[in-house]
């Protein structure tokens, strides 16, 4: 089976609180994003911590999609992680507007063998913003802030 | 809680194909690098996938560690996100060791509220053989080989 794996990892800012906290509503979220990135369903595990936060990880055929969150600050840390034809980055699209983030940062990492040989391989990474309030931050790696990639 | 957090993403090459396989070998293992990260784990899912490989996840108070097999390939990719004061590099010796592979490559990200403000920010990005004729790969974007980084 080829190995070869898109990741991403996406940073949620200015989210809702009482969402992030929410267990349901994230295990129901994040399985329709593994849905969304046309990615199969294995297991998942989804735990509540006290006083607050939620984890968990949906196991899909093609690799996982985990969450964390810390709904105090309205941040949520999510990977997606999937091989073969998946498409992480319309997971990323559910993502975005179920938590209702005003800011994301996002890493696309390759994985296994593809295009650039055995190798990680850092492809993108790019912030966005859904509102002008959104918190910045700064970074001196960030190599395009374009949305415009192909979701 | 302090949303700061190191992440390994990892790929591990040349590694012993009957061990990929084992399921409980794998859930062992993964769960000796978690406790060996100095992270508390909360709860995992292992799956072995027909013909072959295993998925698995184990949620750590600290965020959570994962892994995916190919034996067919000797391949395996791993993630160790830990938050707090957990040592991820740690875990990764672990399985540098437990799956016997010739080759690895290693790029470490940091994530949420750390000292390069509120971003993901790639902090190091490094291969390293245990044999001299393990595969090695061409990659533009590697900054730096060397394996003495404090572990």
């Amino acid at each position: 089976m080829d190995t070869f794996g898109r990741h991403l990892l996406v940073e949620y800012r200015g989210c809702d609180g009482e969402l992030l906290n929410d267990l349901d509503f994230i295990e129901v979220l994040m399985k329709r994003a593994a849905v969304a990135a046309r990615a199969t369903i294995v297991t998942s595990t989804f735990h509540m911590f006290a006083p607050q936060g939620v984890s968990g990880v949906v196991v899909v055929q093609e690799s996982h999609l985990s969450i964390h969150t810390w709904p105090e600050r309205g941040y949520a840390a999510v990977d997606f992680y999937t091989c073969g034809d998946c498409k992480p980055e319309l997971a990323h699209q559910e993502l975005l507007a179920g938590l209702r983030a005003r800011a994301f940062e996002l890493m696309l990492v390759h994985r296994g063998d593809g295009a650039h040989g055995s190798c990680l391989h850092m492809e993108r990474h790019l912030r966005g913003v859904s509102d002008p309030m959104a918190p910045v931050c700064a970074s001196g790696d960030v190599v395009s802030a374009s949305l415009g990639w192909g979701v």
